[in-house]
């Protein structure tokens, strides 16, 4: 229930980060809308936190302004969007798909200019709102093996710090976490003998949620987070 | 009132940040001890949050072994150390006094060593603890007429880092904060047109706080903070 | 004529820094093949370095694989790629238009990943060879209304870094330059007061030259360059 | 001989790169001086490359400024400054000594202040000259096990970045080398399986000189440098 929140927008939906973003964001009073590329699977995410789901392919520009259209007659502002989405192909360089490293930059950056143009036309007028992105070891560091994810995350970050740097002084908070290291899932479950060697998606939606709380003296552009037993 | 929490040593204690840290850590139930060059301006800080207060030189080896040894006979195990003390010089280059330069180095940088180590030794052999380091703009772009300050927060920023990657492996959090902005104070008080031009004090300490909640399985080694209107 | 020497292929030729390139190399000894979009104004250039001009759209996988096989045609090894290419869409965030921003990753990145990938896949069965990249102050720094320029030259770095990790240890050199300022070209001809505060692309060229020349016991892969006068 | 050259001042001579980089500097004309806490095993170098051995404590303010009247009677003008002094302390944070961190901080960092700022004084006046610092892998990560290095190496860096952005406009060209990797040397010799795995120390001194011809019109402020082996 939305006690006088607004909406809080969770594009890329479906991974344990966004269903334990969803349920914090929820349980302080946002109306959740969540968006992906199938929504099948969000059914008892919806059912659990209220939530409405949207089917949308962010790489496509008409889709995801379809998206914020049908979010706009939700009741309640949009308050926060958080862009989840990305995509990643490995591989030798050598043997990379051309088709697959062209998907992987166009799920990975290009949907999160898309998503972040449309939040910003919505924040911007009204001088507040936060645009949160989620990034990863690769944001920051090319590994190799991994060039197409690589140049997809180093993508995000410029594109969040370029819309930082644009929007803070109108009022917007945009914000880029650094993930550093795997986090746990259905798919990747903790070990027990090292239960905290992956990170909890619950504690990192605690990090996204402290800073949407931050005041706008204080604001963090960018957070990194990362298991304790990770190197780095 | 401690419930169940332990001690909070803050270093460098007397400007705005650590007046406000310690209202937080004793609002959150640690037991807080301040330590200061001179505790004279205290008073009134620790008639507020029944801390103690200690002189200390933290760039004197035997005086901070001393402030610890004093910290120890506290009521409570030592949980959270944060280091604020720093000094600079300003001026042209070829100006600069080679002694001030020296003394920069020392109260930036050799006093978080040694703050750094006697944390370490009690942090280490239980696994837990937090060690927090505050940095400033000059931790990461070395500004001209500003060359001593950006050698000893550099310095501290390569302590943090090289701290962060020794001890988090033995369960104890290092943390390096960039507060990149000027922090309100009485000193420098908040513009009535732009009152969130400068840093509120009271919200560093919220994201300090909240990274001293961060279970280990999520934890932030650096957080940078600056005002909304602040270029970067 | 090559000396001993084999092939330079300079992608996204045309710009003052590319015919600087393409006569510092010719002149070292290089064969000189150039690729762009357009070859009409290469002419003279061609006519001046002996290089061999080849049509590509380096955003389109399967030019890029003919331009590759047109350049094995060419006597000698293909020694030496620089990728030059690049494109930019400025503006206020809300105002872009997405198809410019999939056209500047393209341009900018994806391209580069084209290229690398044709290069790599020659060099590496003879365990040696250059790949150098072309970067410019927005591979470092997203900057307010420039949000395009900023993903696809992150992107190209993030590139450029996985690139060398996974390259270098097979013999072959990647490279990535900031260029952080302005070159100084037709277009932008140099203020007679400050006839250097502008990037000489000779003198630019004369870094790609010494980079290609270093041996691999003590390589570079970042390089940045810029204007005595340039704040950075 | 100097054929028009002036003077080139090695700070921290003595190990393999300063001897590669008195003869590379001797070669090209400057007049060779030498500073070492010892210059007992500077005589052969002086042999071959006709410089001038100083005996100087570079921590020490009065030393330095000693060295650098007694290289201003040199005949020609100070043209080149290169500061090679480090010291390392090693070992667990609990059991690092305090004196001896206190003087890694003032050989790698406080001494580079006291350099820096007298070649400063004679190279802005003449609004020419170089002045070039040697970093390490320290310089940008600091490693477990190795705090009090990473803190000397960083705060080093921070210094040049200062320098660079103070001294820059003035005519005077400030450069910082992360050499990342070990330095082949008598007491580090290659390994014959693997000769190029460490930095050849006349490789390393090959991009000094680069740097020191490069037109002002674009200066490198940062290089980096590691065998083609060296992860990273």
């Amino acid at each position: 229930m939305a006690g006088g929140k607004g909406v809080a927008l969770i594009v890329g939906a479906g991974s344990g980060l966004s269903a334990s973003l969803a349920r914090a964001l929820a349980k302080d009073g946002y109306r959740i809308a969540l968006a992906a590329r199938s929504t099948d699977k969000l059914a008892a995410l919806c059912d659990e936190t209220g939530a409405t789901a949207f089917t949308c392919d962010a790489s496509d520009a008409d889709d995801v302004a379809r998206l914020f259209e049908a979010v706009d007659r939700l009741a309640g502002e949009l308050e926060v969007v958080v862009f989840n989405a990305s995509a990643r192909a490995r591989g030798a360089l050598v043997d990379l798909d051309p088709a697959e490293v062209e998907k992987t930059l166009r799920v990975s950056a290009f949907a999160g200019f898309l998503v972040g143009q449309q939040a910003a036309r919505r924040m911007i007028p009204r001088g507040e709102g936060a645009i949160l992105f989620t990034g990863a070891s690769a944001s920051v560091k090319g590994y190799a093996g991994s060039a197409p994810f690589a140049m997809g995350k180093f993508a995000l970050r410029g594109l969040a710090q370029s819309m930082a740097r644009e929007l803070a002084p109108k009022g917007v908070h945009v914000g880029h976490f650094v993930i550093d290291g795997g986090i746990r899932s259905e798919r990747r479950p903790a070990d027990p003998h090292r239960p905290d060697a992956l990170l909890d998606p619950d504690a990192i939606a605690a990090s996204y949620l402290h800073v949407l709380k931050q005041p706008r003296s204080a604001w963090s552009w960018e957070v990194e987070l990362r298991p304790w037993v990770e190197t780095f």
